[in-house]
């Protein structure tokens, strides 16, 4: 179950159709790539980074057979950065496979390759450090709660926030982990739920309204979830709902973790303007899985991320260590 | 769109079908009246109270035709009264209808008639009472939250919170509403959105998760909802979610009001024990719409209310008036 391959194509596990099928995209074009972001068939901003990264191979090897191939690539890598607007990876893993591909055309999908390939070993080294660098926040027995999906799907390596959790019931024994369902796309119910049982954490699934109480019952120890976004403050932009846990975890007195790599922090934010929050399609939350649950007179907002202010934020573990408030990144 | 009626049968309108279709269950006994309650054709406290009303007619009915009448009533009234373990309205309307059957045998359809009948006229007086009460809560304009269903649908009158939006639209004009989706039940979505199309009134569905976040960007004014139950400390048990809502409404100082009749008022709350938090069925939250939403591998906890303290309830409104804390009922 890998989210993220490429073989001449980029393959894509499709987690849209988690649980129910393990199907993989075949995707031969940049703009075929840029379609499978947009419409979610890989998530998480790491994730999202790799396959921008193979995408930006595909894009290589299309502009090469072209007669203005700068122009070409520039053109492709400015569609393929626009696919979503909120997950700074995906700009960020654009602008970085541009920049070796200053060489030679002729060298450029060969260089594009193998640029991938090294930021998926990387990815996996990241992980692995910051589930290590996360383990001095647990306790053995400790009951979690987390929300949307970190794990493997997420980054293409081992997790953010979900690699943390299974580190840590590895080494300590954790006693439940709570895995909020994360509406509207239900990535925890869909994705975390299978990690964690395929993992053999003890687990439930609880609706997202339902935390706080949990809270409020002493069942609940750490909320550790990832980031979209960590501007230079501490703030963090992440799956919709993110905002209202932390609140009531500082309400409770819980301790609040995020855990992301550095390449998810974005010292200009905030600045001049304020960081963008995608606006996703309303039959997100008016349907589901095709079928209308709202009245045809209603319509949606659909904001998919909040933004945490760094005061809310108990620790933010990244591969070069953990943080604690202020922040300054 | 009538959610309680009764022609010598007791006419529900199965609220689990909207808003796709109207059907109306026809419903000839306390034992199918006990299983159209648990399972929640029917729902919101106070029109569960008039079901339960309804229902007694039908036991009244059924024990009259038994060797042991009055044996017979008491259990049927017992099987009513533990159809739904939380909310106070059932056991309550159960206990008065029974309290107007101390006559001769003879006569207790035509009592038990008569009694639920000027229950529901009495619901009308006092839903009207309330939403008159609650509008010095509101202005011109006002962007207001709610949370699952509180209108006709949920008292079998006009509604609680949702009556006091209503006329306060109609008196000032308000600026729009949040309906919280509601999960797992979606009766944000599929109830509230519905009556607030119907009255013409603007309105967004959203996901739960999505409360705080429009709380920090200062679009809401005033969140309000009903409540299951009461204590006499003021605190509200009510749908799951409605906690967490308090916990982000008292962060971001928006005032959170809740409105229900005196009926659901428990003076004996906190007493010896707390108050028994219905757990559904994880399969609400499993599935989505009778579909499996995750993995085989995972289970669900799915507690149906939680419970806000008063000192989280800027105010609370009944048919007798507007409350403030400290709340002594």
């Amino acid at each position: 179950m890998k989210a993220v391959a490429f073989d001449g194509r980029l393959i894509l596990l499709d987690q849209r159709e988690l649980p129910q099928r393990e199907t993989y995209l075949e995707i031969g074009t940049a703009r075929e790539a840029r379609d499978a972001i947009r419409d979610m068939a890989v998530r998480g901003a790491p994730a999202i980074g790799l396959a921008a990264a193979f995408a930006m191979v595909l894009a290589a090897r299309e502009a090469m057979a072209t007669p203005e191939p700068r122009q070409a690539l520039s053109d492709l890598a400015a569609m393929l950065a626009a696919a979503r607007p909120t997950a700074v990876n995906l700009r960020h893993e654009v602008e970085r496979a541009l920049a070796v591909l200053e060489g030679p055309t002729g060298s450029w999908y060969e260089a594009a390759l193998r640029h991938a390939e090294a930021l998926v070993d990387h990815q996996c080294d990241e992980d692995r450090a910051m589930a290590e660098n996360a383990l001095p926040l647990f306790r053995p027995g400790m009951r979690v709660l987390t929300h949307c999906n970190t794990g493997a799907l997420a980054t293409g390596g081992f997790g953010t926030a979900f690699a943390a959790i299974a580190e840590a019931h590895r080494r300590l024994g954790l006693g439940e982990v709570f895995a909020d369902e994360t509406r509207p796309r239900l990535q925890g119910a869909r994705l975390t739920a299978l990690e964690l049982a395929r993992a053999g954490i003890p687990h439930h699934v609880i609706v997202d309204g339902a935390a706080a109480h949990f809270m409020a019952q002493r069942r609940v120890d750490l909320v550790i979830v990832g980031a979209d976004r960590i501007g230079q403050d501490g703030r963090v932009a992440n799956k919709i709902g993110t905002y209202g846990l932390a609140v009531s975890a500082h309400h409770h007195g819980i301790p609040f973790v995020v855990v992301a790599p550095r390449s998810s922090c974005d010292p200009s934010w905030p600045g001049a303007g304020e960081v963008e929050i995608e606006q996703r399609d309303p039959s997100e939350v008016l349907e589901f899985l095709g079928q209308r649950v709202a009245g045809a007179g209603s319509d949606a907002l659909n904001p998919a991320f909040d933004v945490t202010p760094g005061e809310l934020v108990t620790a933010i573990v990244r591969e070069d260590g953990l943080y604690r408030p202020p922040y300054a990144f």
